[in-house]
């Protein structure tokens, strides 16, 4: 017997499908859906944010990412621009239609980033904090639940208990790799992960190549992969200039590459009967 | 070069010695002590938690440890009295005179807690939670901070960095094992890695033989490597009856079974010099 | 750099390709090609062997596994039927026209084998018998070479360069998973290690979906992640009836679903313009 | 039920007691004796090798290392003097009279490898090499059986099981650590497991800290620890100019820094009321 109860599929039961508002149209995410998300690492300034947001919509992306509260292993290192990117990202919004998510690390913040942000990201450092989890399962807002880098599928789907068990059913699952004894990649992407999680849970779930990898080369192959294992969609970093990127550069994909990333997942979405334009 | 900066240890400095106040006397932790903590998981109810608190004074312990919030993986188990439960530890500490340690995760919650706790639990799944850190490091309280069960030695230096970098300078560490494929113990303890904290740091460092572990079996021994390693002190779990504990029984000693050990124990710190009584 | 020096790819080289002779035709693993290797994990008895072996041969795979020395934990497991399960071998392979492919982990194994089998295995657990790769170093016979279950990508690339280095340039990697804290699954299979091979090194890469996962219902999706991330081929064991298989019952696939399988990875395999039939 | 029989510690057993014939006296290792294994990596040249032998000798250790077939990673790296340098480690056997020790990798090294030393290692890559285990199970010699870099306490018994099942009965297991996501050391020494072999098996445990940690700064304290946690000895690199040394040099003592290891270990196992001289 699993312990988990409300993430857990039942017999018989299709994918949950979540819908995440957009000024435009809705995004669906889950059962027939493949779905994209890209966007720079971190908001860095207004320009290059709205100039890359304008050319991944016209690639066809559905959501757009950007980091305002970057996680930092070490209190020196650029933690992003907080509350003040906030601006550059509602007008990013504005002028894209497309819905924005972005990563909430401290419960304080939860409130006003709510109001900007139409899908909230729970990071992987803090896919054990109950009390995050506990106030975005009180929100009327789709999730994002990042794996831990260091938590076992079991550990994962009751973290989106927790979020469940508290009214909220719009949880998306992530996987971005988990942390082995391999030092050539970033992290160990969990393929197998991914493919159990369709079998153990009616959640949609996608997968983030570029954190997981930390390599832009195999980021295509591995975002091929994800979908081919059965993936509800992506997340995938783009840098207009990786090599000047204050965070996670070596990991981003130029637009040029996302662009050819992005023809091939068309193909294996449609090979999957996923829609995904 | 090592990206830590405060926390690590200059050529030639000594360890540093934390004070933690107490009504009857002052602990110290770290250089030329051997620091025992232990107490109950989580407290359950007034009355055994009285009784083995005074038990425990007897027997030498230095710090009582007693659970309020408790980190737990699925939504449906037990998770602490919460803020019921400060009535019985502050009443614990009038009784017996001793320093209290519990643990926070969330924080809204320090505030309240740094009132009526002497020593303050930054648990594992904690460690990279950024904000808690920061909070923390803005307080006079010294603190506990657990390594994450995934941590690098590095990431939890940066950790005890980003206290340090906020004006806290009272950072305790705890080693409490880290996950690995073994499964017959609950995670690895990185005895190891105790030994090479004394090397990089000037920061106190001591370890959980019972969570790292999880069989009360191998505590004892355990928590005499640890004090052979260098390790300046001990966290111990210690149940009246283990197996009518809420949480964690099957690691906790009896006070019998502490008694044997704190004698062993003792045996040691003074074959290290090391004051423990 | 990197301390491989015949297994690495220098700039503009082209996959290796390697021929694996049969009795009706030569198998091609590598550049431009998908490889099917499958079938049941020990030979076990003849008739269902042979049966299998024809049936698999009609729904197209390429090479015939069959395992006559199983490395297992315990001496008191099924340890394969040794050089009494040969004839069956050299029968399945006049048969089917297959070639044949079977794990040899001592070194005085390897000349008899030689003479019946058609690509040698060197297993997970060998990986690091330095003697067995230097000796299978001086044949003139295609090598698979698994990934050690706790090998870096760096010391499978370096055993493969002990093979090499002594003259056999037939070597195919197959990534089996590795060991990690997750234990819904067997292993995790490092799919980004894959694509990273692809990168690093011109020899070809398969994948084993079925050790690496140790559950028949995700071979399939991982089977289908592993051709889409770049893998030249599968390794997939096959059991007429796994719930009656002496060893791996519960990771094989049934007739059924192997072909279901195929399908699938046929037209995947077009996709990514490889020759599969 | 655990899968392992004649290493498991029934209820009341005591600890095997095994013997190592040297040529002054006979060495014990297990119940109530603390053993020192002593000596270089590697036997690089006669005048280094018998010099340190002698001294270490004098600071009272039992039984000599010496490496003659090192299992090395890449093929390009110093791989032992082999057969040759069975002329120096019998010269060091007369000189001192103590026992020897060496690993051997392939069976067909195992007859005349016997005739030269008298407890032959099995080294941790070759943990699940059963052809090896079997051979040395069918010997009347001392084994000293290391861990598996990822093997997990349950596959080290049951590998301990292969070479009891054959008749011979003399297995010390021996600790050097394990593979994990920390990189400041080479890798984990897993001390609860130490302890946890006391409790599942009768048969004597060692710990190796000079591999384990592969730095010479900590090999002291997790030596300490180990004889702390119950082992009964210790295996340690000591090199008479570690920066001199092919392969190693990190994680050897200097014969001072051992001198001054041994001075401690000597204490802490007569507090542990073991026989250490």
């Amino acid at each position: 017997m699993k312990p988990f109860k409300m993430a857990a599929r039942e017999a018989g039961r299709k994918d949950t499908l979540i819908e995440v508002p957009g000024l435009e149209r809705t995004v669906l995410i889950g059962e027939g859906y493949c779905t994209i998300i890209a966007g720079p690492c971190a908001v860095e300034n207004r320009d290059d944010y709205l100039e890359t947001a304008l050319k991944l919509k016209a690639m066809g992306i559905h959501i757009l990412r950007g980091g305002l509260f970057k996680p930092r292993t070490s209190p020196y290192s650029f933690k992003g621009l907080g509350r003040e990117g906030l601006e550059i990202m509602d007008e990013a919004r504005s002028l894209t239609g497309l819905p924005l998510i972005s990563e909430v690390m401290d419960v304080r913040d939860l409130d006003y980033m709510a109001e900007h942000v139409d899908l909230i990201q729970v990071g992987s450092r803090s896919m054990q904090n109950f009390s995050l989890l506990e106030e975005v399962g009180r929100m009327d807002k789709p999730v994002l639940l990042k794996r831990g880098f260091a938590a076992t599928i079991e550990e994962w789907l009751l973290a989106a208990e927790y979020i469940l068990n508290r009214g909220n059913s719009k949880v998306i699952l992530c996987e971005r790799g988990i942390r082995t004894f391999e030092t050539y990649t970033r992290n160990t992407v969990d393929i197998a992960g991914v493919a159990l999680i369709k079998v153990l849970s009616h959640l949609p779930v996608i997968v983030d190549p570029s954190h997981a990898t930390g390599k832009w080369k195999i980021v295509t192959p591995v975002a091929k992969a994800a979908i081919a294992a059965g993936a509800d969609g992506l997340m995938v970093e783009v840098h207009p200039e990786p090599d000047r990127a204050l965070s996670d550069g070596k990991q981003s994909l130029t637009l040029a590459n996302f662009q050819k990333m992005q023809e091939q997942i068309i193909n294996l979405a449609e090979m999957e009967h996923k829609i995904i334009l």
